[in-house]
């Protein structure tokens, strides 16, 4: 019999707190399609202020706020972006850039801390001369902090760096910062720094900050003007969304500050599976509140397996191939939570078998 | 001084109820992304049953839900869809279907009622021998209630007889029913009556049954298997969405039965305009939830005057043209609010100018 | 036995002529796609003076030119063309414009003579203030001659009236312009005062002209630069394309002065068809080198048994209907094959069957 | 003064020879969209035989070639390729694959052979599984010969073990073989033999065997069916194209023969150049026609003064890079011309600079 759950597949997975849910019985709302929901209308100035850019809008995803970004960017026929080859964007979005939006992806390889060389960056940019063969570059995509890495940060001197590539060429520069106030709190450094180089970033509301749906993208007047567009015809427009926006004004007043916990828990608890004979997991590395580990061959378990066995003990972790699995703290994960997670893991690795055989 | 406010712009202006607000407060949810989040389940299990569909899907939008459906209907390229030139898929939908889906829309002109003549619609319908040149025809659309007509309804007869044609053709056939329950309660037919012809349909809870945001689309397991692909696509998969589908199942409950009360006071405040000198409105052709009238050119407003000297009484309406404006009921505008509408239209349009001269 | 080969489907089915064939044979060329083939700079050259217009490019084909002439005009995502709706583009082209380019069509009644109302055309143009809702609005397409309508040909004035509009609403106008040459010939005016309010026009060359493949487009030297990239992008970049342009050039040169004869033949074919019983031609409105003729109830022939019937006799004609045949004349069609023609006919339409039953 | 010309830039440089010239001047010709030209049909005839496909098709250029092919393969929204990150489909056909087609690319890494490994692609493609998130892969795109390493081979084992794995994930395989006759040639091996394991393949006509205009994709009958109303919606589709195919059909005839004298003479260029102080190209290496070489840096040239000194002795040469340059061999390079162009060469890096400074 399950007596807990502790959910680590993602930091999506996050309940409503009291206070949202107590937020959005009481918020002031209005059709933010005909007008301006005010609810919406506070969210969007105070992550505009927050993120030092010129205006904000409220999505419904981090899938819609970084297809809306980059197909406002990329607003031309004939356009091309180069990205990470193991961003987010490129490999979990269904490729929506270019089957929605017919934008070219032109990848670069991502180092194992979710940057990519700057000098490779560069020679993917096209020369304009060649245009009668080429796309046009118009976009330039990081990551920040970067998933598929293991929750890595980039630092701001990278991303100014970039950004000043980006200037040099005439391209704009879009941040997929779902979670950038991860990196925010573990470089200690505020966002809007982190974000100065760029021309647009989509921050997600529903991670780490633990609000129930949303996304918020910004970037210049102009930027969000063109993105309400857009998000009107990809069907992102809602009415009273202020109700969704009371929560996610919440989730930044009050969540941010846990942030620092969830990293201290990934980092305990990466460390403990490491100590855990046929669990691999490199806790040196471990920035945020994200990270993978990889089960030995020689292990009694598969991936697999093992995700059945802690399923059965209210653990939930994410697949991500045959002998890897990926960890996401959260701030409804306690530190007890994680006690539990390591002994549960120590008896599936090392214990005898159960009734079940696993 | 404004002492209250009569939005007369669109069903999608109700605010959320107190039991709306409550059910949102409580509302058990999960990641509907990674999972199915358990209240967005229980939405679109009673919309399925409710409109006889296998499957249901809540989505942010109506235009999310036409969108979605359009596009997993014609997911081969070279896709045509037949539609009214006048229905809100075509005019008021960004042409999201062709400018982001690639579908060529094939008009067919809409009758006052929002039909569109049968054999018209057959001469539409591409002969797939002439497919070297031609698209491919695989939808035709129906709107019900017919926004654009005034609200008007598409019978039963009228939709089994497009739906015969389609399956004639071997096409399918999506309803954009925005509004279709309030076509249900004017006709007396029960929803799933009405979308019996149809391979799936789009269904607002944000109109007139006064959910604060979201859609439902409905139609075959398989169909439903594709859209939520789609719909992640698109940026439209939510996290905890449950907290809208919550007031969402209040809405489905408390506010049907609230639409026939729309309909009556729709029908008064036509008849009573119509009586004012210098507004023209064929209230005998009210139907539901809305209609349109004219300003006649001897009258001392036009529409953007007139509706300027409403605001300033907190009535707002819509602009549909310079002597052109929309009305539109809901369950937030009560019998004595159409009698102060039609007070101060009769001031408006008979009375002596105020201080500012209008 | 067939005797000889009259091929009234088409003013495409004409054979190079012997000059044609000789300036292939000895045409000068180069790489069109690395530098300029000289024989492709040659045509161009000529086309532009010919249109006045800066500037002009060969493409493989009539669909290309106005494909690539229409999203280059709307090469931002979003945008919407107005045009007829029994237009060549919008029937007989796939689609294309939607299908590969997104760009949303909105389409106005055509008239009998190929014309489209002004004040329909101004009602189309969606209002910019409504951009959220709304596809922008960047292109008028108009068709000189009209080919749906039996080549009618549009005047000086209309045309010019529709550039008014298109400056006054800040849109391009491109006018398909595949058969300008027989309307510059009816009319008695010069092509480039029919093509003077312009933006860019799409030019066959191998309809009435005769030449083997290839149609020209014309306008302003950035818009020729960008239908350069985006004619290799579709793959209409070609190697040593001056074969084909030299025949062009021969066309253009020789053939030109054989439109009249066409003319002619083609009102002598109409007015002698609609004097057999069973067959209906307005012939009076004959004004090019194409009409299309009715076959009355009455007849002891459909479109597809005369078609048959025809076919048999060396006569090929093109069907676009259950009793509606469409006739198109050129240069290699003589007055004797037209009363070979009007023989076989009156045969067909009042002698006794033949063995065959037809 | 320049004496002669010899143009190293591309193998689409070639003129058509007297034997093309003739066959097009006396070509039997038809209208290929509405019915087929028989001599299309002849050279597409002979092109399904010599690949061992069931049909072929003939399009204006390699580009489109690729277009269609993997457009027709990817016909459903959210389709995915699998091809090489230095492919030409990738870097040099402007991205049309998504910016016309929708299709998001996965690149892997390309080997200096042009080989892409086994693990890599079996890896990148996308688990249907994860649909929600994922495109779905349904094609893998390989080049033979790889134009971007150099010209070099797949030989028919590599290319078999990819159609195996694409058999196994139930995706198609497209060669690009616009050098697929140098391959055969250099490997000794039948072409229908090295496309046996593709389902499709675009051949160019106008490269090495030196075609005026043209490519041909083969494959099945269903896959030429659609890939014919696509070249139509792109507007490939070409009238009395005939007269193309005459000299394509001579170029088979004629000139598979002499492409093992391009590869000789690459070969004796390269060695020679290799020579040459100042150069470093890797002339083992060298398989077919192509090679690239490389300025070094103590060198008194770089590319672009290199390519200007040449130019004044009348050979032309392709610039890659500041100091990276291209070479492409063709018949019309004579054994002569590459003694006449080392000459040039050795004068240019080590001989005292001429009057221009160069």
């Amino acid at each position: 019999m399950v007596t807990r759950t502790v959910d680590l597949r993602s930091d999506t997975v996050t309940k409503p707190t009291e206070t949202m849910r107590a937020a959005m019985a009481t918020a002031d709302v209005d059709d933010d399609v005909l007008c301006h929901d005010p609810t919406a209308l506070r969210l969007e100035t105070e992550m505009a202020r927050i993120t030092g850019k010129e205006a904000a809008l409220f999505v419904p995803s981090g899938t819609m706020g970084n297809l809306v970004s980059v197909l406002v960017h990329c607003d031309i026929r004939g356009s091309e972006v180069v990205l990470g080859n193991n961003s987010h964007i490129h490999i979990y979005e269904n490729g929506g850039i270019s089957t929605i939006g017919g934008v070219h992806p032109r990848t670069v390889k991502n180092n194992e801390d979710g940057t990519m060389d700057i000098d490779l960056i560069e020679a993917a940019i096209r020369d304009p001369r060649g245009a009668l063969v080429y796309p046009i570059t118009r976009l330039i995509c990081l990551e920040n902090t970067h998933a598929n890495s293991g929750g890595k940060c980039l630092s701001v001197e990278y991303t100014d760096q970039v950004g000043e590539l980006a200037k040099k060429h005439g391209l704009k520069l879009h941040i997929d910062g779902a979670r950038i106030f991860n990196a925010s709190v573990a470089l200690g450094i505020p966002v809007h720094r982190l974000l100065q180089a760029a021309d647009s970033a989509s921050i997600c509301l529903s991670k780490g900050l633990g609000a129930p749906v949303g996304s918020v993208i910004v970037g210049s007047n102009s930027f969000i003007a063109k993105a309400k567009i857009l998000r009107k015809t990809l069907g992102g427009g809602m009415r009273q969304v202020g109700i969704l926006c009371a929560a996610a004004i919440v989730a930044v007043q009050e969540n941010v500050g846990k942030l620092e916990g969830d990293h201290k828990n990934a980092k305990v608890l990466a460390e403990g599976l490491n100590k855990i004979k046929g669990i691999r997991v490199d806790a040196a590395s471990v920035e945020t509140n994200i990270f993978y580990f990889d089960i030995e061959e020689s292990s009694k378990h598969t991936a697999e397996s093992l995700s059945k066995y802690l399923q059965q003990r209210g653990i939930l972790v994410m697949l991500e191939g045959p002998s890897r699995v990926r960890i996401v703290l959260h701030h409804q994960i306690s530190e007890s939570d994680v006690q539990y997670t390591l002994s549960c893991f120590q008896q599936a690795l090392t214990g005898v078998p159960d009734q079940n055989g696993i």
